[in-house]
């Protein structure tokens, strides 16, 4: 759910970090980018980010959105198009591959929930910031099958304090003392909550990272990282469906590299963790951050594979899913497991909570949060049920293939 | 809602508060003890606690609960019945009388509330902790009147780490280096939840604080602090029943001090404040926290005072409204307004927030989220409707009464 290049601290009110453009808090609306810089880890193997600054962020360190009426070719601004020399402003530069490809994305995957979907339609939001960057929001509510559907792409113009950029910088010999650092964040982010109960619910998120090259400090290099993750939460189990999803995310990264899947698997397991209830939010996926140490164009490829999956690997199971019968109790149980996601999401996900102190587009950040919610008092599901088998997997998160 | 006896850093993974017996944070189960130990406030007129000490915890620091099948005629250990000569183990001491205090609110209230449901009835839960203290927390769900009314009991019995008590008072010579305090604190704590869109829900908690002298620093005094308060939150005004509500407080606070209302109004205001949607959470009531600058006594009467008019001053709305028809779109509204309760409260209530952290029992501390909540994209009530009113109210705090 969320944009680790960057981590926030969960609490601070203190600002120490001189956002002049327009912060990442909304970089996905979904999940925003906090503001933790991340730096390379020691080992590919890990999945916790050890050696990140963490810094205080304020609560009104953002722009305020402009809305417009409509969509631009681009949110990169004008010199990131190709009026400049620098190898970011070039038309084929990451960034710009990155914003047609996540623009891309949301177009393909509003197309797919909208024919399954029958009768619901995207209601479109487009913003911009005056410092550069802005987002396009597109929710479907109150569907034939979809309860409530968001999919946001956002743009972000930002500036990160000097102490980060060094901190992410292998050696720093003191000499210099750089400036705040310009960044640039993209990404697309996504919560589809269908009605019917035995039709599970699907977040993803992509991203990517750019800081420029600071211009006080020849040859200090530029910073870049991708994140992103795909997951799937079910009120019930369908083993075939939960299979069928873990082994689209499967194919899509033994394309890259075989050690992706089982490392990216765990690291969704552990970061969609409830940790008051000891329980994951639902069975998983993959989830990766702050990654940097591939080959960029390789990232940039694997990260296009993976948002390119999200329909091959969710709109069979909606399709199966979307008219099976269902009592009041099944309801009330999906219900329930929203209020998890509530919980989730409120407490835990780092993009959210960023995105709520710094002042983000609040109704972008929470458009992630379900149409409706239950919270029963010391609801315990009968062992065996299929309801405590669903607990059972979220306690003990599984293998789904082998 | 919270405790500010103690007040948590909204952040936080180390421990550096050795807990010994249980902690704070069950105090209320509502609404628990965060782990800061205020100091002594500059101003009566000040609603915010600026010189507070704020301390690292851990996030698995509570004992687990035993569930008892019986409630104990008192939570106090023995050695505060009158065992020892000590000031704080007499029958009458303040600990003493403030659990029967609440204890007989949690009776008269719960009475109550089973009174006008006419249906429902409390279901109970009553807990220890092997290192001393324990709790009641009972539920009435899903009745003819109310949708979720939890009021719950607990006293905790735990160590406050020595800088936090050292922080705490006036002077300190350097000379000595104490050990961490033993502190006792107990509390009521209330969310009820009518589901009648027209009824509002009410909150309130009524909290003391007390550490014992430290035994290796001669002449270090005892602290004690109270805290509480009790608030309103309708989906729809009736000017009436704010008034009448407001009045009762007003009338609370009156018999004690003239400055009471209007600065505990204001506070209220303050801390049920939803900083992302720059709203308060409801219509407001009163709120205060950390008092220690009056007659210990007098604030002993003063909280039982208040605790003792939740029933008049809300029952009677109740009354009114319970019965009153609504269509599907007020219970939309309501639900709406149900998902800003949950936002307040898993987002920015210090107690519980604390209590998600520290490992409290879960489902004491979120008994105060609604059985239902919802949340639709980008909802504006139509400007002068009844919705719009409501909301205005949140967004621009009144003076209720004259």
């Amino acid at each position: 759910m969320l944009p680790a290049i960057l981590s926030s601290p969960s609490s601070s009110s203190t600002s120490t970090f001189p956002l002049r453009y327009s912060s990442p808090s909304s970089l996905t609306n979904l999940s925003s980018l906090p503001l933790t810089i991340g730096c390379r880890r020691t080992s590919k193997k890990s999945t916790h980010n050890n050696c990140s600054i963490r810094v205080q962020v304020s609560s009104r360190m953002i722009e305020k959105e402009t809305p417009e009426t409509e969509r631009p070719h681009t949110f990169l601004r004008e010199s990131d198009e190709g009026s400049s020399g620098d190898e970011s402003s070039k038309p084929n530069s990451v960034r710009a591959r990155f914003e047609k490809m996540i623009r891309e994305v949301q177009d393909s995957v509003c197309a797919a929930l909208e024919d399954v979907d029958g009768g619901g339609k995207f209601k479109e939001d487009v913003w911009s910031r005056p410092g550069g960057g802005g987002g396009i929001s597109r929710v479907l509510q109150d569907g034939d099958v979809f309860e409530k559907a968001g999919v946001n792409v956002s743009v972000v113009y930002g500036v990160m304090p000097p102490e980060a950029y060094r901190a992410a910088r292998p050696v720093d010999n003191g000499d210099t003392k750089p400036g705040p650092i310009p960044f640039f964040a993209a990404g697309v982010s996504s919560v589809i909550h269908p009605k019917n109960p035995f039709a599970p619910t699907v977040h993803f998120n992509y991203r990517y990272f750019e800081t420029d090259a600071p211009k006080d400090t020849p040859g200090a290099p530029r910073q870049w990282w991708f994140g992103g993750g795909t997951d799937l939460t079910p009120a019930y189990i369908f083993e075939d469906d939960v299979k069928h999803f873990h082994s689209v995310q499967k194919g899509a990264c033994d394309k890259f590299d075989a050690s992706f899947y089982p490392r990216f698997k765990k690291w969704c397991d552990d970061y969609f963790y409830i940790k008051h209830r000891d329980e994951r939010r639902g069975l998983g996926g993959i989830f990766f951050d702050d990654l940097n140490d591939y080959d960029q164009e390789m990232l940039l490829s694997f990260s296009t594979e993976c948002a390119n999956s999200v329909i091959p690997a969710y709109i069979p199971i909606i399709e199966k899913r979307k008219d099976t019968p269902f009592t009041d109790e099944h309801k009330a149980w999906q219900q329930l497991r929203r209020g998890r996601y509530v919980e989730f999401n409120l407490v835990y996900d780092r993009g959210t909570t960023f995105g709520l102190k710094t002042g983000g587009r609040i109704e972008s950040i929470l458009v992630s949060l379900p149409l409706s919610a239950r919270w029963e008092y010391d609801h315990q599901p009968v062992e065996g049920s299929e309801e405590w088998k669903l607990l059972d997997a979220c306690i003990n998160p599984k293998e789904w293939i082998c």
